[in-house]
Protein backbone atom coordinates (compact mmCIF):
# COMPACT_ATOMS: atom_id res chain seq x y z
CA UNK A 1 0.00 0.00 0.00
CA UNK A 2 0.80 3.39 -1.00
CA UNK A 3 0.96 6.39 1.43
CA UNK A 4 1.07 9.83 0.55
CA UNK A 5 0.82 13.26 2.25
CA UNK A 6 -0.46 15.85 0.19
CA UNK A 7 -1.29 19.34 -0.13
CA UNK A 8 -4.79 19.87 -1.32
CA UNK A 9 -7.05 23.17 -1.76
CA UNK A 10 -4.93 24.82 0.60
CA UNK A 11 -5.11 21.50 3.20
CA UNK A 12 -3.01 19.17 4.67
CA UNK A 13 -3.75 15.47 3.79
CA UNK A 14 -3.09 11.83 3.34
CA UNK A 15 -4.38 8.69 1.18
CA UNK A 16 -3.72 5.60 -0.19
CA UNK A 17 -2.86 5.02 -3.81
CA UNK A 18 -4.80 3.54 -6.13
CA UNK A 19 -2.52 2.85 -9.11
CA UNK A 20 -5.00 2.09 -11.86
CA UNK A 21 -7.10 5.23 -11.27
CA UNK A 22 -4.42 7.70 -10.56
CA UNK A 23 -6.25 8.70 -7.45
CA UNK A 24 -5.89 9.36 -3.60
CA UNK A 25 -8.28 7.77 -1.53
CA UNK A 26 -8.17 9.61 1.61
CA UNK A 27 -7.55 8.54 4.88
CA UNK A 28 -9.18 10.22 8.18
CA UNK A 29 -5.73 11.33 9.06
CA UNK A 30 -1.71 10.84 9.65
CA UNK A 31 -1.78 6.75 9.40
CA UNK A 32 1.13 6.43 11.35
CA UNK A 33 -1.24 7.80 14.35
CA UNK A 34 -4.94 7.44 13.33
CA UNK A 35 -4.49 4.18 11.27
CA UNK A 36 -5.79 3.55 7.70
CA UNK A 37 -9.41 4.12 8.24
CA UNK A 38 -10.84 6.32 4.67
CA UNK A 39 -12.66 8.99 3.96
CA UNK A 40 -15.69 8.38 1.37
CA UNK A 41 -13.49 11.33 -0.80
CA UNK A 42 -11.14 10.27 -4.14
CA UNK A 43 -8.85 12.87 -5.46
CA UNK A 44 -7.14 12.71 -8.45
CA UNK A 45 -3.41 12.75 -8.33
CA UNK A 46 -2.80 15.67 -10.27
CA UNK A 47 -4.92 17.62 -8.09
CA UNK A 48 -2.78 16.67 -5.03
CA UNK A 49 0.62 18.59 -4.43
CA UNK A 50 2.76 15.55 -3.21
CA UNK A 51 4.77 16.48 0.38
CA UNK A 52 7.53 14.48 1.92
CA UNK A 53 5.57 11.81 3.50
CA UNK A 54 6.64 11.99 6.55
CA UNK A 55 8.10 15.27 9.14
CA UNK A 56 9.70 13.29 11.96
CA UNK A 57 8.88 14.96 15.32
CA UNK A 58 12.68 13.63 16.66
CA UNK A 59 15.19 11.98 13.94
CA UNK A 60 16.59 11.61 10.86
CA UNK A 61 19.31 8.81 11.42
CA UNK A 62 21.70 8.52 8.81
CA UNK A 63 24.37 5.31 8.31
CA UNK A 64 27.63 6.02 6.32
CA UNK A 65 29.25 3.74 3.93
CA UNK A 66 26.63 0.83 4.40
CA UNK A 67 27.44 0.05 0.36
CA UNK A 68 31.14 -0.94 -0.07
CA UNK A 69 31.39 0.26 -3.92
CA UNK A 70 30.34 3.67 -2.12
CA UNK A 71 32.50 3.63 0.59
CA UNK A 72 35.83 3.11 -1.48
CA UNK A 73 34.64 5.37 -4.40
CA UNK A 74 35.12 8.14 -1.31
CA UNK A 75 37.97 6.38 0.05
CA UNK A 76 37.51 4.34 2.94
CA UNK A 77 36.03 0.71 4.29
CA UNK A 78 32.52 -0.33 5.27
CA UNK A 79 33.46 0.54 9.39
CA UNK A 80 33.28 -2.58 11.84
CA UNK A 81 30.21 -1.05 13.06
CA UNK A 82 27.65 1.24 11.53
CA UNK A 83 28.32 5.27 11.24
CA UNK A 84 25.20 7.10 12.25
CA UNK A 85 24.71 11.01 11.83
CA UNK A 86 21.48 12.85 12.15
CA UNK A 87 20.00 15.44 9.40
CA UNK A 88 17.32 17.83 11.26
CA UNK A 89 14.12 17.40 9.97
CA UNK A 90 14.25 20.90 8.65
CA UNK A 91 15.90 19.39 6.01
CA UNK A 92 13.55 17.52 4.61
CA UNK A 93 11.33 18.04 1.60
CA UNK A 94 9.07 16.60 -1.00
CA UNK A 95 8.79 15.82 -4.36
CA UNK A 96 9.37 18.58 -6.63
CA UNK A 97 10.10 20.83 -4.07
CA UNK A 98 13.98 22.59 -4.96
CA UNK A 99 17.15 21.55 -3.07
CA UNK A 100 18.82 24.64 -3.05
CA UNK A 101 22.36 24.86 -2.87
CA UNK A 102 23.74 26.84 0.08
CA UNK A 103 26.20 29.85 -0.83
CA UNK A 104 28.84 28.00 1.53
CA UNK A 105 29.48 25.42 -0.61
CA UNK A 106 30.63 25.06 -4.28
CA UNK A 107 30.20 21.05 -4.42
CA UNK A 108 26.64 19.68 -3.34
CA UNK A 109 25.88 15.83 -4.75
CA UNK A 110 23.41 13.77 -4.92
CA UNK A 111 23.11 10.60 -2.88
CA UNK A 112 19.64 8.32 -3.04
CA UNK A 113 19.13 6.09 -0.21
CA UNK A 114 16.03 3.41 1.01
CA UNK A 115 14.44 5.36 4.30
CA UNK A 116 13.02 3.96 7.01
CA UNK A 117 9.87 5.26 8.31
CA UNK A 118 9.32 3.77 11.57
CA UNK A 119 6.12 3.12 13.27
CA UNK A 120 6.21 2.70 17.01
CA UNK A 121 8.55 3.71 20.10
CA UNK A 122 11.17 1.53 19.63
CA UNK A 123 14.17 0.52 22.20
CA UNK A 124 16.70 -2.36 22.13
CA UNK A 125 14.40 -4.23 19.30
CA UNK A 126 16.27 -6.82 18.23
CA UNK A 127 17.10 -7.51 14.07
CA UNK A 128 14.33 -10.52 13.85
CA UNK A 129 11.74 -8.03 15.55
CA UNK A 130 12.41 -4.87 13.63
CA UNK A 131 9.83 -5.62 11.52
CA UNK A 132 6.96 -4.66 13.91
CA UNK A 133 8.18 -1.23 14.27
CA UNK A 134 8.76 -0.77 10.52
CA UNK A 135 5.58 2.00 9.30
CA UNK A 136 7.04 1.53 5.76
CA UNK A 137 9.99 2.97 3.28
CA UNK A 138 10.57 5.93 0.92
CA UNK A 139 13.41 7.03 -1.22
CA UNK A 140 15.47 9.72 0.33
CA UNK A 141 17.87 11.94 -1.15
CA UNK A 142 20.97 12.34 1.57
CA UNK A 143 21.95 15.92 -0.18
CA UNK A 144 25.88 16.56 0.66
CA UNK A 145 27.89 19.62 0.75
CA UNK A 146 31.53 17.77 -0.09
CA UNK A 147 33.74 20.45 0.66
CA UNK A 148 32.00 21.30 4.26
CA UNK A 149 31.79 17.46 4.64
CA UNK A 150 35.43 16.97 4.18
CA UNK A 151 36.37 20.88 6.01
CA UNK A 152 33.91 20.56 8.76
CA UNK A 153 34.85 16.81 10.01
CA UNK A 154 31.57 16.50 11.74
CA UNK A 155 28.66 16.29 8.82
CA UNK A 156 26.21 18.31 10.83
CA UNK A 157 26.32 21.57 8.11
CA UNK A 158 27.14 19.53 5.33
CA UNK A 159 24.37 17.40 5.35
CA UNK A 160 22.01 19.40 7.10
CA UNK A 161 21.11 22.39 4.88
CA UNK A 162 17.00 22.99 4.33
CA UNK A 163 15.95 20.78 1.55
CA UNK A 164 19.37 18.46 1.77
CA UNK A 165 16.84 15.68 2.83
CA UNK A 166 13.99 15.24 -0.38
CA UNK A 167 11.89 12.55 0.84
CA UNK A 168 9.15 10.66 -1.18
CA UNK A 169 7.09 10.51 -2.93
CA UNK A 170 5.10 7.77 -1.80
CA UNK A 171 5.95 5.52 1.96
CA UNK A 172 5.05 1.82 0.89
CA UNK A 173 4.02 -0.05 4.02
CA UNK A 174 4.60 -3.64 2.17
CA UNK A 175 8.09 -3.50 0.41
CA UNK A 176 10.36 -5.74 0.84
CA UNK A 177 13.86 -4.17 1.60
CA UNK A 178 16.09 -7.37 1.11
CA UNK A 179 16.70 -7.04 -2.79
CA UNK A 180 15.94 -4.48 -5.18
CA UNK A 181 16.96 -1.69 -7.80
CA UNK A 182 17.97 1.95 -5.96
CA UNK A 183 19.56 4.53 -8.62
CA UNK A 184 19.82 8.15 -9.44
CA UNK A 185 19.74 10.01 -12.74
CA UNK A 186 20.92 13.68 -12.63
CA UNK A 187 18.88 15.43 -16.28
CA UNK A 188 17.79 11.70 -17.02
CA UNK A 189 21.49 10.44 -17.46
CA UNK A 190 21.93 7.35 -14.77
CA UNK A 191 24.79 8.05 -12.01
CA UNK A 192 24.20 5.87 -9.01
CA UNK A 193 23.26 2.23 -9.82
CA UNK A 194 22.81 -0.45 -6.77
CA UNK A 195 20.89 -2.69 -5.44
CA UNK A 196 19.71 -3.43 -1.95
CA UNK A 197 21.05 -6.71 -1.61
CA UNK A 198 24.56 -4.79 -1.67
CA UNK A 199 23.28 -3.42 1.82
CA UNK A 200 25.96 -4.13 4.10
CA UNK A 201 23.74 -3.88 7.48
CA UNK A 202 20.67 -4.91 6.75
CA UNK A 203 17.44 -2.78 7.95
CA UNK A 204 16.92 -5.36 10.35
CA UNK A 205 20.53 -4.79 11.72
CA UNK A 206 20.19 -1.41 11.22
CA UNK A 207 16.88 -0.88 13.35
CA UNK A 208 18.51 -2.98 15.97
CA UNK A 209 21.84 -1.10 16.10
CA UNK A 210 20.07 2.61 15.95
CA UNK A 211 17.86 1.63 18.84
CA UNK A 212 20.40 0.15 21.23
CA UNK A 213 20.84 3.84 21.09
CA UNK A 214 18.26 6.18 20.87
CA UNK A 215 14.74 5.59 21.33
CA UNK A 216 13.18 5.81 18.01
CA UNK A 217 9.48 7.45 17.80
CA UNK A 218 6.92 7.29 15.35
CA UNK A 219 7.67 9.55 11.96
CA UNK A 220 11.80 8.82 12.60
CA UNK A 221 13.28 8.07 9.64
CA UNK A 222 16.86 5.90 9.26
CA UNK A 223 18.91 6.63 6.02
CA UNK A 224 20.60 3.09 5.25
CA UNK A 225 23.25 4.52 3.11
CA UNK A 226 24.09 4.89 -0.33
CA UNK A 227 25.19 3.08 -3.30
CA UNK A 228 28.31 4.24 -6.01
CA UNK A 229 28.12 6.32 -8.30
CA UNK A 230 27.47 9.72 -6.38
CA UNK A 231 28.48 12.80 -8.09
CA UNK A 232 27.62 16.75 -8.46
CA UNK A 233 24.64 18.97 -8.62
CA UNK A 234 24.44 21.90 -10.18
CA UNK A 235 21.88 24.79 -10.27
CA UNK A 236 19.65 23.89 -13.37
CA UNK A 237 19.47 20.16 -12.49
CA UNK A 238 17.13 17.44 -12.27
CA UNK A 239 17.51 15.11 -9.87
CA UNK A 240 15.40 11.69 -10.13
CA UNK A 241 16.10 8.92 -6.70
CA UNK A 242 14.49 6.01 -7.48
CA UNK A 243 13.72 2.47 -5.45
CA UNK A 244 12.19 -0.27 -7.62
CA UNK A 245 8.56 -1.32 -5.84
CA UNK A 246 8.74 2.43 -4.17
CA UNK A 247 8.58 5.21 -7.04
CA UNK A 248 10.79 8.34 -8.28
CA UNK A 249 11.17 11.16 -6.14
CA UNK A 250 12.09 14.28 -8.54
CA UNK A 251 13.88 17.45 -7.62
CA UNK A 252 14.83 20.30 -8.91
CA UNK A 253 18.41 21.86 -7.92
CA UNK A 254 18.52 26.56 -7.77
CA UNK A 255 21.01 27.78 -6.52
CA UNK A 256 20.26 30.02 -3.37
CA UNK B 1 12.19 35.94 34.48
CA UNK B 2 12.92 32.07 35.48
CA UNK B 3 10.61 29.87 33.56
CA UNK B 4 9.98 26.21 34.34
CA UNK B 5 8.60 23.07 32.85
CA UNK B 6 7.07 20.34 35.49
CA UNK B 7 5.00 17.79 36.43
CA UNK B 8 2.47 18.56 39.13
CA UNK B 9 -0.59 16.12 40.38
CA UNK B 10 0.57 14.03 36.99
CA UNK B 11 0.33 17.04 34.85
CA UNK B 12 2.35 19.06 32.73
CA UNK B 13 2.75 22.17 33.63
CA UNK B 14 4.91 25.60 33.16
CA UNK B 15 5.48 28.33 35.41
CA UNK B 16 7.36 31.27 36.56
CA UNK B 17 10.03 30.95 39.42
CA UNK B 18 9.29 33.41 42.74
CA UNK B 19 12.88 32.69 43.72
CA UNK B 20 11.96 34.37 47.31
CA UNK B 21 8.65 32.42 48.22
CA UNK B 22 10.31 29.23 46.05
CA UNK B 23 6.87 28.87 44.66
CA UNK B 24 6.11 29.00 40.88
CA UNK B 25 3.59 30.93 39.43
CA UNK B 26 1.52 28.78 36.58
CA UNK B 27 1.79 29.96 33.71
CA UNK B 28 -1.53 29.13 31.18
CA UNK B 29 0.08 27.08 28.65
CA UNK B 30 3.81 26.78 27.12
CA UNK B 31 5.49 30.21 27.02
CA UNK B 32 7.23 29.71 23.82
CA UNK B 33 3.39 29.86 22.21
CA UNK B 34 1.18 30.93 24.49
CA UNK B 35 3.29 34.36 25.92
CA UNK B 36 3.87 34.64 29.55
CA UNK B 37 0.04 34.94 30.39
CA UNK B 38 -0.53 33.38 33.87
CA UNK B 39 -3.02 31.63 36.05
CA UNK B 40 -4.13 32.50 39.99
CA UNK B 41 -2.48 29.61 41.06
CA UNK B 42 1.08 29.24 42.85
CA UNK B 43 2.64 25.81 43.51
CA UNK B 44 5.59 25.31 45.80
CA UNK B 45 8.77 24.02 44.47
CA UNK B 46 9.30 21.17 46.41
CA UNK B 47 5.54 19.70 45.42
CA UNK B 48 7.01 20.16 41.56
CA UNK B 49 9.07 17.65 39.48
CA UNK B 50 11.00 19.92 37.29
CA UNK B 51 11.29 18.35 34.05
CA UNK B 52 13.70 19.71 30.80
CA UNK B 53 12.55 23.25 30.56
CA UNK B 54 12.42 22.60 26.77
CA UNK B 55 11.96 19.92 24.25
CA UNK B 56 12.63 20.86 20.53
CA UNK B 57 10.66 19.73 17.83
CA UNK B 58 13.37 19.87 15.53
CA UNK B 59 17.28 20.62 16.67
CA UNK B 60 19.38 20.55 19.38
CA UNK B 61 22.44 21.70 17.67
CA UNK B 62 25.69 22.00 19.23
CA UNK B 63 29.19 24.06 18.36
CA UNK B 64 32.34 21.34 19.20
CA UNK B 65 35.49 23.20 20.41
CA UNK B 66 34.15 26.66 21.24
CA UNK B 67 36.38 27.27 24.18
CA UNK B 68 39.98 27.26 23.20
CA UNK B 69 41.06 25.46 26.95
CA UNK B 70 38.94 22.70 26.00
CA UNK B 71 39.86 22.06 22.18
CA UNK B 72 43.51 21.92 23.39
CA UNK B 73 42.94 19.58 26.33
CA UNK B 74 41.79 17.49 23.71
CA UNK B 75 44.66 17.82 21.54
CA UNK B 76 42.23 20.12 18.94
CA UNK B 77 42.45 23.89 18.23
CA UNK B 78 39.70 25.75 17.60
CA UNK B 79 38.46 25.32 14.10
CA UNK B 80 38.66 28.05 11.20
CA UNK B 81 34.79 27.96 11.33
CA UNK B 82 32.33 27.19 13.96
CA UNK B 83 31.93 23.08 14.10
CA UNK B 84 28.58 21.66 14.44
CA UNK B 85 26.67 18.50 15.21
CA UNK B 86 23.38 17.30 16.27
CA UNK B 87 21.94 15.59 18.96
CA UNK B 88 18.54 13.93 19.42
CA UNK B 89 15.60 15.52 21.33
CA UNK B 90 15.47 11.90 22.85
CA UNK B 91 18.80 12.61 24.19
CA UNK B 92 16.96 15.36 26.55
CA UNK B 93 16.50 14.71 30.37
CA UNK B 94 15.24 17.34 33.09
CA UNK B 95 16.89 18.10 36.69
CA UNK B 96 17.48 14.73 38.74
CA UNK B 97 16.65 12.63 36.07
CA UNK B 98 19.68 9.57 35.77
CA UNK B 99 22.24 9.93 32.89
CA UNK B 100 22.02 6.54 32.26
CA UNK B 101 25.54 5.17 30.51
CA UNK B 102 25.00 3.06 27.98
CA UNK B 103 26.82 -0.95 27.59
CA UNK B 104 28.48 -0.02 24.30
CA UNK B 105 30.97 2.52 26.09
CA UNK B 106 33.25 2.06 28.98
CA UNK B 107 34.32 6.13 28.75
CA UNK B 108 31.66 8.32 29.38
CA UNK B 109 32.36 12.35 30.33
CA UNK B 110 30.00 15.43 31.28
CA UNK B 111 30.46 18.56 29.52
CA UNK B 112 28.52 21.98 30.92
CA UNK B 113 27.35 23.94 28.56
CA UNK B 114 25.24 27.40 27.94
CA UNK B 115 22.38 26.36 26.03
CA UNK B 116 19.92 28.91 24.12
CA UNK B 117 16.74 28.30 23.54
CA UNK B 118 15.60 30.08 20.29
CA UNK B 119 11.86 31.54 20.41
CA UNK B 120 11.24 32.27 16.82
CA UNK B 121 11.51 31.05 13.38
CA UNK B 122 14.99 31.89 12.81
CA UNK B 123 16.54 32.09 9.07
CA UNK B 124 19.36 34.27 8.18
CA UNK B 125 19.62 35.87 11.13
CA UNK B 126 22.75 38.63 11.82
CA UNK B 127 24.74 38.41 14.95
CA UNK B 128 23.05 42.06 15.65
CA UNK B 129 19.74 40.98 15.75
CA UNK B 130 20.21 37.36 17.22
CA UNK B 131 18.66 38.66 20.59
CA UNK B 132 15.07 38.69 18.82
CA UNK B 133 14.94 35.03 18.61
CA UNK B 134 16.51 33.91 21.37
CA UNK B 135 13.80 33.06 23.99
CA UNK B 136 16.28 32.68 27.01
CA UNK B 137 19.23 30.63 28.14
CA UNK B 138 19.58 27.28 30.15
CA UNK B 139 22.42 24.77 31.53
CA UNK B 140 23.01 21.87 29.37
CA UNK B 141 25.49 18.68 29.82
CA UNK B 142 26.87 17.57 26.73
CA UNK B 143 27.32 13.87 27.75
CA UNK B 144 29.79 12.30 25.72
CA UNK B 145 31.06 8.04 25.26
CA UNK B 146 34.58 9.10 24.46
CA UNK B 147 35.50 5.81 23.48
CA UNK B 148 32.53 6.07 20.87
CA UNK B 149 33.42 9.33 20.07
CA UNK B 150 37.04 8.61 18.75
CA UNK B 151 35.95 5.19 17.08
CA UNK B 152 32.71 6.52 15.26
CA UNK B 153 34.11 9.36 14.17
CA UNK B 154 30.87 10.85 13.57
CA UNK B 155 29.16 11.73 16.88
CA UNK B 156 25.58 10.81 16.58
CA UNK B 157 25.88 7.87 18.63
CA UNK B 158 28.50 8.85 20.92
CA UNK B 159 27.01 12.01 21.83
CA UNK B 160 23.43 10.44 21.13
CA UNK B 161 22.07 7.84 23.53
CA UNK B 162 18.88 8.35 25.61
CA UNK B 163 19.66 11.13 28.44
CA UNK B 164 22.85 12.21 26.86
CA UNK B 165 21.13 15.94 27.23
CA UNK B 166 20.11 17.27 30.48
CA UNK B 167 18.76 20.45 30.69
CA UNK B 168 17.82 22.51 32.86
CA UNK B 169 16.47 23.28 35.62
CA UNK B 170 14.93 27.08 34.77
CA UNK B 171 14.90 28.68 31.11
CA UNK B 172 16.50 32.52 32.28
CA UNK B 173 14.94 34.97 30.11
CA UNK B 174 16.86 38.18 30.71
CA UNK B 175 20.23 36.55 30.36
CA UNK B 176 23.25 38.22 29.56
CA UNK B 177 25.57 35.59 28.11
CA UNK B 178 28.43 37.67 27.45
CA UNK B 179 29.84 36.11 30.23
CA UNK B 180 29.83 34.57 33.94
CA UNK B 181 30.62 31.55 35.58
CA UNK B 182 30.17 28.26 34.16
CA UNK B 183 31.65 24.89 35.77
CA UNK B 184 30.32 21.27 36.52
CA UNK B 185 31.40 19.29 39.88
CA UNK B 186 31.63 15.74 40.22
CA UNK B 187 29.91 14.42 43.94
CA UNK B 188 30.66 18.54 45.08
CA UNK B 189 34.44 18.04 43.44
CA UNK B 190 35.06 20.96 40.90
CA UNK B 191 35.88 19.44 37.52
CA UNK B 192 35.23 22.14 34.93
CA UNK B 193 35.64 25.77 35.84
CA UNK B 194 35.29 28.29 32.90
CA UNK B 195 33.87 31.84 32.02
CA UNK B 196 31.50 32.65 29.20
CA UNK B 197 33.67 35.47 28.08
CA UNK B 198 36.01 32.65 26.84
CA UNK B 199 33.48 31.73 24.03
CA UNK B 200 35.47 32.03 20.82
CA UNK B 201 32.04 32.56 19.19
CA UNK B 202 29.76 34.70 21.12
CA UNK B 203 25.96 33.26 21.38
CA UNK B 204 25.41 35.96 18.74
CA UNK B 205 27.69 34.67 16.60
CA UNK B 206 26.49 30.86 16.88
CA UNK B 207 22.92 32.20 15.91
CA UNK B 208 23.56 33.81 12.72
CA UNK B 209 26.37 30.71 11.89
CA UNK B 210 23.45 28.11 12.62
CA UNK B 211 20.70 30.17 11.01
CA UNK B 212 22.49 30.26 7.71
CA UNK B 213 22.19 26.57 7.90
CA UNK B 214 19.26 25.54 9.26
CA UNK B 215 15.71 27.19 9.71
CA UNK B 216 15.76 27.11 13.39
CA UNK B 217 12.07 26.74 14.73
CA UNK B 218 10.77 27.78 18.31
CA UNK B 219 12.03 25.53 20.81
CA UNK B 220 15.26 24.30 19.01
CA UNK B 221 18.18 24.47 21.51
CA UNK B 222 22.33 25.70 20.82
CA UNK B 223 24.52 24.23 22.86
CA UNK B 224 27.65 26.99 22.96
CA UNK B 225 30.49 24.70 24.04
CA UNK B 226 31.82 22.82 26.91
CA UNK B 227 35.15 24.81 28.85
CA UNK B 228 38.26 22.94 29.99
CA UNK B 229 38.10 20.28 32.90
CA UNK B 230 35.81 17.09 31.28
CA UNK B 231 36.48 14.17 32.79
CA UNK B 232 34.35 10.87 33.10
CA UNK B 233 31.67 10.08 34.82
CA UNK B 234 30.71 6.66 36.29
CA UNK B 235 27.90 4.43 38.01
CA UNK B 236 27.00 6.29 41.19
CA UNK B 237 28.33 9.52 40.74
CA UNK B 238 26.24 12.80 40.58
CA UNK B 239 27.40 15.55 38.73
CA UNK B 240 26.19 19.23 39.24
CA UNK B 241 26.35 21.68 36.18
CA UNK B 242 25.80 25.25 36.88
CA UNK B 243 25.85 28.40 35.15
CA UNK B 244 25.85 31.97 37.29
CA UNK B 245 22.59 33.23 37.45
CA UNK B 246 20.49 30.61 35.56
CA UNK B 247 21.28 27.89 38.61
CA UNK B 248 22.41 24.06 39.27
CA UNK B 249 21.47 21.50 37.10
CA UNK B 250 21.95 18.06 39.06
CA UNK B 251 22.15 14.52 37.52
CA UNK B 252 22.66 11.48 39.04
CA UNK B 253 24.86 8.33 36.96
CA UNK B 254 23.63 5.06 36.92
CA UNK B 255 25.09 1.99 34.80
CA UNK B 256 22.57 0.37 32.76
Amino acid sequence: MKIARFDYQDQLAYGILDEEKNELIRLVGDPLYAGFETLDERIKLEDARLLAPVIPRSKVVAFGRNYLEHAREMGNEVPEEPMMFLKPNTSIVGPGHPIRLPKQSSHVEHEVELAVVIGSVARNVPAKDADQVIFGYTVANDVSARDLQKKDGQWGRAKGFDSFCPLGPYIETEFDPSSGGIGAKVNGEVRQVGDLNQLERTVEQLVEFASSVFTLLPGDVLLTGTPAGVGPIVDGDEVTCAIEGIGNLTNPVIAE
